[in-house]
């Protein structure tokens, strides 16, 4: 059996599908990108019959990375896997990835099919994709949950069609790494044409155990599982990418496999994302997380100042964890603000790098410290954002305990294109200066979203920290995510709003689907 | 064997001594209620040789609850031992928990001791705790990194010193999951006395598999699990009481144990603890997280329409997830107030009734719906705050983007006791509003701490929702946590930092030692 395992990140599919971990697609591109140089083996970018914006995701993905694979999602229905491979087949590495669920509840309840009408349709959807490219992968959903024996069937005959990649995914997070483990190993064992695929695992956390299944599966033979960045997914999430390459490396003696990812860049590829989604990492994860590598009691200091090795399995610089330098000055010039970027992974056209620059700039003037973070929070504020309806142009906020109820006051810009067709002006009360914001903005554009979820994040540390917010709107059935990033949380708190409100101005035809395996 | 599994919550002990998670005494009480309403089996109070205020906080837990054991964790000294009697002494169901490392690294280079002297002190350690109770826990430290043959001497050794519960502790969070329950099968084959103890496990998450561990470990035979809500703990964390319970039940037919938890009470308690620490409970925390039962994709949201089985393993009702109920109006009397208090778990007595409820009706008459987390977040503001040297008084805030940078004006109030003794005021420019705020105080207050850490959490949907703000400020070698509610989230941030200087005030020597298992 070979000692490789191949990292399969589908950040960009399931974990994008989580609620308010929604990208835009230059976003998508960013982080594939990212994905590309942690050295995962495969991306899933998406799943392109959902919708038009997510088929050009994926086509915009399987153009901007060379070296790795480029997988998409299809129902095991020709026209899926026909719009599917349209959106990849320019990729260096395209995978079709098809699946069907197995088990007799999602069979019996969901497709109302029997064993048989599922086994053609998987065969039929498989030998179709194998006609369009030789690397095709089919998940058996909740496989988990599904008759052992008709789940070998299933794999077989799938096989036979052309698959090279047969994955067993714990859908609803319902294994236990013993029994996970003996599935795989009995599959191994009874498949007949079994060493003609790879086997794979993809598991939900649900009862906070995808991880360990995902490993166990990996003792008993699987070599790929599908993770992704900090364990984000569906409910409560998927395989952390991070917890498993980094078990996988601990205990190189247990295991005895060999992953391609560099370890080094898995923090700067979760502080990407939790950038991008407008998530903080949570304190508590680990590898990644803020606490993950502090050490708070006396007895344990005392213990690593003696000997590291008393408290750490791993160093923090094996997972690229460096203290936070100070990169940019006022002082700094393009060209290293241009290699900066570069070492980031943004690499910026000449008018893009002149917009990210002047923002540089200004806020050097403002703010002591430039910080790593606050350049990648203005690339991503002042490049990767689609054309805007509204724009800000001035603010401004009174708050206060001395009676008079806080209150904005605040100029729209109103866009068609480039041009500005239009300016507004509102002043409005509220609960507090962000609800007075919003209020006065709902009046401006003629309705009030409601306001799902608000979230302030500080991308650095100190009270000059550049701050990030996230908020969820929704409006009737529309639902959106924007965000902002300014010195000032109130600021930044309206160019979300606004930006929220641009991309349910321009939110295309609702998703027909979303699978989840 | 026995099939009722021991769960021993060790959140106001390990969990607390991590990062952010500070408690004060009032909060440390009123956690130890929740947790006794729960139904674990065993609370850790503290470590009360480590500090007056450990100390106290133990006593005052030992004394308010009835059902629960309680117990407080002793080096392997007697000075130490001595110490945690006299504050659980008072307790119904008293626990001394004394531990030492049994690893050669723990052994050779903190310790600086041999085998032999291990040994001997272990042994004396359980004896004189087993002279003053009959309830004494063992803890060998680094367990998962020990040698096998000594730690199985060790537990021999103090089981027949009177030891009644053996904790093996994965300390560093290193032990995989197959390994580790093959350990613990080892110990209760190989020790000759092992059925007169419970084996207890103790796992870290750095790895991402402390539940999986632990789950193993009972499967293997251990019949006590310490765990922590959420997941808190040092580093990344502990295992997380809510999920190993729920494993525990939703697979019952392969782990066949049973816990006295009542699992309605597992999403009450995480909240709980959320609003004490000030950390929202993250997106993706399985059972208890914001999207653990979010079905977001439309194959699951038509599969779970269809048949909730298709997509769930268990009911969000299980683990006392409703809706959130509006429970509080303007129109509400005193007595339903006290009975919405009694249920949320905060017994009052009338004069903090009193204040409490003046404040829910002063929200009531500014915010539509008042929910269960206001009133909760009201009362941790109002009831459960130590005596204060600075007071805000009056406050104000400019901000926006016409050039003029953001400004804050104050008044503070000085207090000895009840009495003002003086009034203070000044205003100051700043970054941002948050900024403005925070350099205006530290100008009164003579002092500029350091900002570690600044968040936001709404406590409530909506922009009418009150906010919460914790900062976490350092000064000198000092640290200090402090949070602030309101519904306008610069009112709150000011009053966060205003509780974190007072805090700073009053801080109690530093803490000698906190060890951790």
């Amino acid at each position: 059996m070979s000692d490789r395992v191949y990292i399969f990140d589908t950040t960009l599919r399931d974990g994008e599908q989580s609620p308010g971990a929604t990208m835009n697609l230059e976003e998508k591109v960013s982080l594939a990108r990212q994905l590309e140089a942690l050295g995962v083996d495969i991306i899933e970018a998406g799943f392109p019959a959902a919708s038009q914006g997510d088929y050009e995701a994926v086509r915009a993905i399987a153009g901007a990375v060379q070296h790795v694979q480029v997988a998409a999602l299809c129902r095991a229905l020709e026209k899926d896997i026909d719009r599917g491979w349209e959106a990849i087949k320019g990729a260096a590495h395209p995978r079709i990835h098809t699946f069907l669920a197995t088990s007799e509840i999602h069979m019996v309840h969901k497709l109302r099919k029997s064993r048989e009408e599922v086994l053609a349709m998987a065969e039929a959807a498989v030998r179709h994709a194998a006609s369009l490219t030789p690397n095709v992968e089919f998940s058996a959903e909740d496989a988990s949950r599904s008759d052992w024996e008709f789940l070998a069937k299933v794999c077989e005959v799938v096989i036979r069609a052309g698959a090279t990649t047969v994955n067993i995914p714990d859908t609803v997070g319902y294994a236990q790494p013993f029994e996970f483990g003996e599935l795989i190993a009995y599959l191994l064992k009874t498949v007949p044409n079994a060493k003609d695929a790879v086997f794979s695992v993809h598991c939900h956390n649900d009862l906070g155990l995808a991880v360990a299944n995902s490993l166990s599966a990996i003792r008993a033979g699987a070599r790929q599982a599908e993770v992704t960045l900090c364990g984000i997914g569906e409910r409560a999430g998927n395989a952390s990418l991070e917890e498993l390459v980094m078990a996988l490396r601990t205990r190189h003696e247990l295991y005895k496999v060999e992953s391609g990812v560099k370890t080094e860049q898995l923090y700067p590829s979760c502080r990407r994302l939790a950038q991008i989604i407008g998530q903080p990492i949570p304190p508590y994860k680990a590898i990644v997380g803020p606490n993950a590598f502090a050490h708070e009691s006396g007895i344990h200091q005392d213990g690593v100042l003696k000997n590291p090795l008393t408290y750490e399995i791993m160093t923090p610089e094996s997972v690229g964890r460096k203290g936070t330098d100070m990169v940019i000055g006022k002082h700094s010039g393009s060209h290293a603000i241009k290699a900066k970027l570069a070492e980031l992974g943004y690499p910026l056209d000449e008018q893009q790098l002149a917009v990210v620059f002047a923002a540089v700039k200004e806020l050097a003037d403002k703010k002591e410290r430039v910080f790593d973070e606050d350049v990648e929070a203005l690339v991503l504020e002042k490049v990767y954002r689609r054309r805007d309806k509204y724009r800000l142009k001035d603010m401004s906020v009174f708050s206060g305990t001395h009676g008079v109820p806080p209150h904005a006051a605040m100029v729209l810009e109103v866009l068609d294109g480039e041009a500005v067709v239009e300016e507004r002006r509102n002043s409005s009360f509220g609960e507090g200066p962000v609800d007075a914001l919003f209020t006065c903005i709902g009046q401006m554009v003629g309705y009030q979203p409601a306001l799902d979820r608000f979230q302030i994040n500080a991308v650095t540390g100190g009270t000059d920290a550049q701050a990030t917010v996230t908020v969820r709107i929704a409006h009737g059935e529309k639902k959106s995510v924007g965000r902002g990033t300014n010195e000032d949380i109130l600021v930044a708190s309206a160019m979300a709003f606004l930006n929220a409100l641009n991309r349910l101005e321009k939110m295309r035809e609702e998703k027909e689907e979303c699978p989840t395996l």
